[in-house]
């Protein structure tokens, strides 16, 4: 099966009705030239001998996994050759390309070596004494060790201080002796542990003479470096199949009385002295800092995802033909229905205006560190409320519109070749990691519940939650504009007034005579959908900051575009959160039927352009990796190509025919 | 890693907690006793030597498709002689068996063979005259052939009509000439017909003189008995890998001038004769048919998965101790959080609520096809209506249900032996094939916009959308009482106004001047809409009538505990539908209060029963297949023992340490 070197005709014509620049709203969408530049400098120097995604696919686990360590070998090593070429020692190629589309691009399994240097080196680097870098985090920086961050343990995740490994001190030998007592206390998930690290930084609770001191970091050599078996008195290996991300790696540690020397703890903050005196950290506020940073990126990272998998189906969309609509016309691109339609725009749009709350909350927290530096610690709570809101929400909303976009692809959405499987089961796994979303909706309920006691008693509120004070000092909702300022408003007036609900139940609770914590637990849900609602109104009102401000930095289709977008966004959302706004603002039916007309009028005004917006996400065909999207959208042919790749088709005839099948229809006889 | 032989104290303790028989339960939710007997007894038969399913997911793709191959054939063999012992010559032991649970317990990556038995056995049978069964039809009763039906093409599925596969009549030769002229023709997703079927059914369009006459069934021999390999014209292969269902061999065909004999067509409807004269099938009806027989299984299938995935959820949250509710109180049972209760008990009872939903389509199915045997078609066209509004609803929410379920897990629902991926991917494909669940929805949304018509112009409607007429004629909703027919009522008032209000659309569209057609097109979200709403309403009557009729036949603590959940089922939709019925109903803010008081009241109130509710669905273990949802709760021992086998912890030091890790590490000395 040969590609044609053509377009597909749909999708060329779809392009020439493009009423805006592509690459202007690319550089909108992308924050500016710069990282595009970047971004589309490696493509070329990393793509160019990638080999074939699909024939991973086939493979067994454990071939997988050999082929995505020589893949990450040879990533990295090109990497490093372009960070010393555009900016030598720096760290932004690996940090800036590799956590996105591009990590997962040229290891779609994802990469045992992602845990070494999101935060193992980082660890090293933050945690540790200056003496600790110079033995420890210089050799992980120039990979001469590789590492991985251990925390999670079998039995225990979300609850830190629940965590059972123990490093306990014996001052004869100036060492501490690490445990894991139980099998609940097996160390559990930490990517790249398997089989692929030598040494790793442990998470463990910190005993002096059987005094708990706190968990603490401990830097442990796993595996001999030369040999790399596991060291005496370690348990190590490979934590089995998962629903995705297959070649990660992710392992397990038992340890039993392992020994380090005392110097092995990560001493910046906390230190304890050879006689056994702990001396404890004095910036007690940075612990939860470097996941604050995780969470930030997660934003951007999975409303990529997001826009990958809205891409992919909005071009086959165009491509593919099916059912007519009027019924002696042929067959229309499937984009023409409008049911279609609103599988598909709501996505795109929502991929970006988590795509712009994320640069906004990125910002935020390179403001934030640049004032940690200076030991300014007053907007660390601030960043924590709103990354905890929009890690949980851009998650959810990214996990479910990947599979909502997906069955929109219908049987074909279904193919390993399609990406979506991939794309799905990243997406998906982010919900889960650094911070359950529950928790951190739970947590962001916990934080609004304070700032409503703050409201009361007169105390300033922070920015992003000032809302609940102008809202709740309205008597009703102002009069129903349906301006764009009026729906912003009317889903901040909805979570204020689901703040309000929540603090009634809470308090009616305590009055009834229920503990706090009792009462805070069953008042769960509605603190919940407060959290949720916060964040979405977050969302709105960021992306009508982002539309309606600096203007006159761009092109009058741009900003056309952009307030066709915007509409969406604003109208979906408040559909979506009706039953909230209904409870609490009175709207006509006159006001329920004009949302719905501006609904239907906005998807048609943007049907001409959706091929284009996609276009301008700017995704290598190598990154979207999908017979269903691709720019050509030569869809077929590669559908075939694809397909001819199974193993099953390079032989006539099955070896389990001969064994099997064939004895089967024979004794039938 | 040795499993105790002792169950969870945990769970243990859960189980002592229930306040209802737990067997006279599972007796109900089987709709009696004779169908669980057999589905035990086949159980202790056919699992008695079952391979461990965690090998299966190591291999690589095509030793997984051989593998299944085998045990295909072993559970097929079994099943015969199964049913030679229970009932010679009947079928029911296949297929009320294979096609749920119990068929993806042995083949967890389906089975090639399933449309032999479903499809392609069926369809000669009733398709074909008894000459044709005679000849083809019994050899495939034997498995002396196997076969699959051919339908849909790369380029083609919703829209039958745009099938390009033709079959021409060669008067001379009194033979088909069978081709599929374009790469979009060629047959696509047909399970089995990759590697593993020797015959098929082909749809096509049938030609005489070049002259359309629509579609028919052919009965053509793809692949030599003796030696497997491809005929002449024909080429066939496997479709590739894709993201679940490994082992079912989806296959491509293309053919070029292959052909078949004139007796070949399946003529006990259409015929051809030897001149060539085309006669009509005489009952158009029935074309659709075979298909909803199987929406209507799917709605059992798919209800059944959810209750899989609820069940393995929930044991694991009360065995999976997490996080204080107070501070210096030890971990509670993760389910005594009341947002993991949210998350949880809803699913547990809307899998209920379609399992009841679907016991009673598929007693309407049986009901219609033996009037259909005595020439009755009148029942037909609202067996047809609902089963698609099921099929839509049930596999859209257990899909997005047992997301959730997965997520409720945290990480260790991302482990394959958690089998959530399975179940995952088994119950999305149910969106899509059978009909696409938008199509099916636009479908009911075009009978609803019939009805309505039908119902202004006082012709009688059909029972299951009788209450359209009933709300329609209330001036207003009665006043709002808030008891069990109040809320169905609400579902059904939503329902009517919704359709009343696409109805209103669709006419003022025509009014516009736009055509039916393109009114209908643009009408189709508030269609959609209706249509879900349709089908939420018949769910949640249907499950009112179920629990306050016949209470006489159960006892009182089984109908306290079947009010339960009807309450919570109640509540909860009409809850996730209140931007409707708060568009049609006026509520205060006090009847908003007390659902949710209600909510918490009722889950509070179901928490002691949950795990025996789960126990009660009469899960094997090894259908569970999952290392957190397994009967005893020994949840960590079982996942310790799944990572065990991972290959890679099979060897010291990976294969690619050598050849790739330790040369990185090296350079960079």
């Amino acid at each position: 099966m040969t590609i044609p070197k053509t377009v597909n005709p749909d999708l060329a014509n779809e392009r020439k009705k493009a009423t805006f620049d592509v690459e202007e709203f690319t550089a909108f969408i992308h924050d500016g030239e710069s990282f595009l530049q970047l971004k589309r400098l490696a493509e070329e120097e990393l793509f160019s001998d990638l080999p074939d995604p699909v024939e991973l696919d086939y493979l067994s686990y454990e071939d997988y996994y050999n082929r995505t360590v020589e893949q990450c070998v040879n990533a990295i090593t090109k990497v490093r050759a372009m960070q010393e070429r555009v900016n030598p020692g720096g760290l932004e190629v690996y940090h800036t390309l590799m956590t996105g589309p591009m990590g997962t691009t040229l290891m779609p399994g994802g990469t045992p070596m992602g845990v070494h240097f999101l935060m193992f080196t980082r660890a090293l680097k933050n945690q540790g004494t200056p003496e600790q870098y110079e033995k420890f985090g210089r050799r992980a920086d120039n990979c001469e060790i590789l590492g991985t961050y251990v925390q999670t343990e079998l039995g225990h995740g979300t609850y830190l201080r629940g965590l059972e490994t123990r490093a306990d001190y014996d001052r004869q030998t100036d060492e501490f002796v690490l445990n894991t007592p139980k099998l609940t206390s097996y160390k559990w998930w930490p990517g790249g542990l398997g089989n692929t690290v030598n040494h790793c930084i442990v998470v463990a609770q910190l005993y002096i003479d059987d005094e708990p001191m706190g968990l603490q970091l401990f830097f442990l050599q796993v595996r001999d470096e030369q040999t790399h078996k596991a060291l005496p008195g370690i348990d190590i290996g490979d934590i089995g199949k998962k629903i995705g991300l297959q070649a990660v790696n992710n392992g397990y540690l038992g340890l039993t009385n392992v020994r380090i020397p005392r110097t092995n703890m990560l001493m910046k903050n906390a230190k304890v002295l050879p006689d056994g005196t702990f001396v404890k950290s004095p910036v007690s506020q940075l612990a939860y800092f470097p996941m604050v940073f995780v969470r930030c990126m997660i934003v951007l990272v999975n409303s990529g995802f997001h826009a990958m998998a809205a891409t992919i189906a909005t071009r086959y969309s165009a491509v593919r033909r099916q059912s007519p609509i009027k019924p002696d016309e042929p067959e229309p691109q499937v984009l023409d229905h409008v049911t279609q339609q609103m599988k598909i725009v709501p996505e795109i749009v929502t991929a970006i205006a988590y795509r712009l709350a994320g640069v906004k909350l990125n910002k935020m927290y390179e403001e934030t560190a640049s004032a940690v530096g200076l030991s300014d610690y007053s907007r660390l709570p601030e960043l924590h409320a709103l990354a905890c809101t929009l890690k949980a929400s851009c998650t959810y909303d990214s996990t479910f519109g990947i599979e909502r976009l997906r069955l929109a692809c219908g049987g074909h959405g279904y193919l390993a070749s399609a990406n979506f499987g991939n794309i799905f089961t990243w997406a998906t796994a982010a919900c889960t990691y650094e911070g359950e979303n529950s928790v951190l909706y739970l947590q962001v309920g916990k934080i609004l519940l304070k700032t409503w006691g703050d409201m009361l008693s007169g105390k300033p509120l922070m920015p992003t939650m000032a809302y609940l004070g102008v809202c709740a000092s309205w008597h009703e909702f102002p009069e129903w504009t349906g301006d764009w300022q009026c729906l912003v408003q009317a889903l901040q007036y909805a979570a204020t007034n689901k703040t309000l609900i929540a603090s009634k139940s809470y308090t009616r609770r305590l009055e009834s005579g229920l503990s706090p914590p009792d009462a805070f637990n069953v008042t769960g849900i509605e603190l919940t959908q407060a959290a949720e609602l916060h964040g979405r109104a977050f969302v709105a009102n960021n992306f009508f900051e982002e539309v309606t401000q600096n203007r006159e930095n761009r092109s009058a289709s741009l900003n056309n575009l952009l307030e066709q977008l915007l509409e969406l966004y604003l109208v979906h959302t408040v559909q979506r959160h009706m039953a909230d706004i209904l409870r609490f603002i009175h709207l006509t039916d006159e006001h329920l039927t004009s949302l719905q007309d501006r609904l239907e009028t906005v998807l048609a005004e943007l049907r001409p352009n959706l091929v284009a917006i996609c276009d301008g996400f700017d995704f290598h065909d190598k990154v979207l990796s999908s017979v269903l999207g691709c720019y050509d959208g030569n869809v077929y042919e590669r559908i075939f190509e694809a397909a001819k790749k199974s193993p099953l088709n390079q032989r006539d005839v099955p070896a389990s025919f001969a064994q099997h099948l064939k004895p089967f229809m024979r004794s039938s006889l």
